[in-house]
């Protein structure tokens, strides 16, 4: 059986493994003021090309979501976001348990275009009754997005200008942060980092076993964020589990190796799909890949590989989502491939 | 000027004010527990044919459906409403503000229909992730609707027993329910108070200074109501207040009589805007009537009248709202279409 | 029967009364953008000597203390009461509902004294744990406290600077801040204007049918409080009857005349219950007062007057509180000095 | 430089170390699906002769107990505890940002009794205003306490009388479980689940990298908890991190084993300082002890180990904590005594 289900099925990437195994009876204090974190922080301000950064290490990525977003919004605020956003479909209503409306803006396979955040807001600021409503107070996008799609640079920068001009943070959700920038023809981490007001660096699905580093060149935006964190639940006790994890993982790039590599098996995953006829429900170039599939040609695949049923299409086929990630063996790939 | 903004605009119906001035003076105790509190809601269980039902008075609106909701789910559960609810849209994001998701079901002018609310329960429940997701917990309704359209007999039936086979509660709105009772054909209070498992009766808008009547015939829905009221600020310390008013327009069929004649008087105006060439953006036959008009034309309008700019309509025209209420005097209807 | 159960038995004051009734049939915009509120605004900016306050009318206390409160604080922080505070004990949970923790201080007969809230302060920050603890974020007080009791000036200008001295809001709960100025040597409701940064004059306890007036000199301590209001389910539609009911209040001093009444009837009633024997279980000088009462003697003033049992002392006595109001009739003090 | 600084300064014992290798590039299904995540739930039933009990893992202790708390009241409801109790000082008011008050009942050096919380709840449910004011919905307690003190069998017995005979659930905050149970003349791990409602075994502190096991007899108290968790960001994508640990300390009763070393460390530790004539501040049997201790005898003891200032002691003296692991080596123990 060959696994495409999703990118969190291993541990970690033998080397972040190690290095937690070298580190593991060393005594360092908690919560994240250790060493290992100090130093990891570091390299990350030094690949985002921000020397003022704040970086904070989470466990999760709902906990990412949910802490930044409550931080980022003032009470009687919204965060806008795709009708496909995560935060509105899979986080069990996170965000709004922390009191916070999810408002949504038009889903163009997964992306949110900086015309419709402008139009969102103008209608809104125009409408008499605007004060009766929860006002927009940041916009959510995620990089790639739920359908693996990629905004180019210059999509992103006017979304960034959009948000700058209407003086509501944009913060991006990068789950899978590597995986798009591996993909991205015109993207690079310190575009993210100069685009973006707030955004994450997701370690779970890509190579780490778990952790996700927040960034933002404006701390100002998370005052009191230890306080914060604590208070979502969200703060590891042995923080420096987090640092030895992501110092490994932006030591020799192997953030971005490791993540070249899952965009590889999965564009030979791709067109062996459609060599073979499959049609691709979107064209994603990250490591998520959506096939609309015949309810037969699913169950045969499914004698020999597993995958996750996306959603239905029409009564006789569904969409199914492959997944590569930095795990994936190419062994693997070509079994499959043999076999479809 | 004559003003169709809204059913707000005036203090209470001459005999509310004047049981409100009668019994200025008298002592009672406060929180609800006075006499006239309690001779209002045996009135109210005797019209709605309830005899043991919870009846619990709120002073406005939003309030009441931010209490009610929270109080009949579970934190990890949201409420089906239509995407034009009161809740969804005009509320501040009260309901997110006490933890949770308002989860969207189509709207038909305003109306949830019950095939959909199925759907929306069958295939939350066929989805595989759907521990991940935010659960239905309830479902919203408002009679009349956002667009004063309303339910009929049947459909009202029908959503009551998808509910109650799916084992979530029916919730009405019922801010301008006296409006919705005086005009349908055929739903009664006392059908309401059967197919419903909760619901509310207005009295901002019907008659009352202020004040909203809870009902449900299963108070095991709202346990510990009285202490959960009083943590939602939702407490008026002189409960009387609000057993005065009801217990009077309770008396002799007051709230519905008042109610008969603001129909009257909106399709007396509907009637003559039709004449005149107007075109109703929506056919609703209750106190809130839409019509489609020319910008120039709502300047015209607007010389001798006010009135609430809906929405957008194309480039050339907006959606106009023209409300009647209780206190709307012929003479003015008469003098509108005069100068129409 | 004559009643001291509390201070809110009976409706308005019949001048306030009446300009309800005036005004009843009035056509005016909802939301306290009417005229009205306007005045009554204006009014209250006067008598507080603030003319740039930002002043807006809520309906009930618990409700009041609840929104201003969340609206003052980040999410991190909570906020400093004397344990015998009212948000504390009575009101359900209501801050701690919207989130915050409230942080004791010591009591001192129900006030808060500068040296206490300073040395939680200076040990709070000397506490090396203190980012894994709630940030104490503003003061909440009461005038007069829950006991009856009033702050002097020189304790008030403490409070004031200490606050302002440690950048933390000063909020002081007026629930029956006519009481507590009608009875007070030294203190103005412009000291109050000017030592606090935000606090509430009480109309419901206070010859109002309800209401309470926010007053803030520092507007920007409150943004998009109107949003903030109605998130809470805080804001009355009619608003205008809270305009007229403040204005009725702020015109020719009527506020101050009738609890200048309330006052002098609570003196003459704790004079003439220290002349009969019974013992007081704190000075006040306001219109609570509290008596410590053997059992059989509550019994026996049962029989001709009704009081609320406030707390046991010792197994033989209970301390008792008898409470005036605007509405107390001399004639019914009198009569009962006489069957004391 | 010898640490007694906290009980969270190394990583994982060695052989859950191992374990978490041997099994990294394993695949498995995510959230605690997965076959690791059963048979550590099935060993920790066993362990606690509860067949049928909900085993469920999370990350960290702050989180465990918001969401079990979160979980077990409904939200007119607040839980009682100790004013010593972690969640009221070092969680960052992670217990109120969820809505629910916290309680105080009094602290005998960290420890609630049965009789406290009886008088509690009688006094309570006789106060005419309970209706006004939170109502206790649960019992917090620790094993051992923030204190390092231990319950008896006996009163751990007389608290779960209380507590069932009033129904509201024993939560059982077990950080140091482990090192509890060790010291223990008469708690077992049986005891405990036997007697309280719901409870957790502490991993963070005692041998995993991380993770916290709840566990109740009774798993209606938690209903729908998987979305539950997933909604207080408390669900670890890669499970089996969790169940991998949890096995391993379930493994040939290593947690006990480990735990037992922690506890003959603490013990050979206090004993030297009492024979130094060092004067303990509470009698505490567990991993945790506390010492009075002059300033400039800290300063000195500083230069060769560190510990934690847990509060001032008077002006020349503060209470100090030395805190033993399962990690702490009977060599450093040595060294530290030699240069008493």
């Amino acid at each position: 059986m060959i696994h495409f289900d999703c990118d969190y099925m291993e541990g970690a990437h033998p080397q972040v493994m190690q290095r937690l195994v070298e580190t593991n009876l060393e005594q360092s204090v908690g919560y994240g003021e250790d060493e290992y974190t100090k130093q990891a922080q570091e390299m990350i301000r030094q690949a985002c090309g921000c020397p003022d950064a704040l970086v904070r290490f989470l466990v999760g990525g709902t906990q990412t979501n949910a802490t930044v977003i409550d931080g980022l919004l003032h009470q009687y605020e919204g965060i806008l976001a795709a009708e496909t956003g995560h935060i509105n479909n899979l986080e069990a209503g996170a965000v709004e348990s922390s009191g916070h409306k999810i408002l949504i803006v038009p889903s163009h396979q997964g992306k949110v275009l900086a015309n419709d955040v402008q139009r969102f807001l103008t209608e809104f600021y125009q409408n008499e009754n605007h004060q009766h409503m929860v006002a927009p107070g940041a916009l959510y996008i995620s990089f790639p997005t739920e359908y693996g799609t990629l905004y180019t640079l210059k999509e992103l920068e006017a979304l960034s200008r959009v948000c700058r001009k209407n003086k509501i943070p944009l913060y991006l959700d990068g789950a899978r942060l590597g995986y798009g920038l591996a993909a991205s023809p015109d993207v690079t981490l310190r575009d993210i980092a100069r685009l973006c007001d707030v955004f994450y660096i997701g370690g779970t699905k890509v190579g780490a076993l778990f952790g996700e580093a927040i960034v933002t060149a404006k701390p100002e935006l998370l005052p009191h964020f230890f306080t914060f964190v604590k208070q979502h639940g969200a703060m590891l006790a042995k923080g420096r589990l987090l640092g030895v994890q992501f110092a490994t993982l932006f030591t020799d790039d192997l953030y971005l190796k490791i993540s070249r590599h899952a965009v590889e098996m999965a564009m030979k995953l791709k067109q062996a799909m459609i060599d073979k006829g499959y049609t691709p429900f979107i064209d994603s170039p990250t490591n998520q890949q959506f096939f609309c599939i015949p309810h037969s040609e699913i169950k045969r695949l499914g004698t020999f590989s597993s995958f996750e049923i996306w959603a239905p299409f029409g009564t006789q086929q569904s969409v199914v989502r492959f997944v590569t990630s930095w795990s994936t063996r190419e062994e693997d790939i070509d079994a499959f491939i043999r076999q479809l």
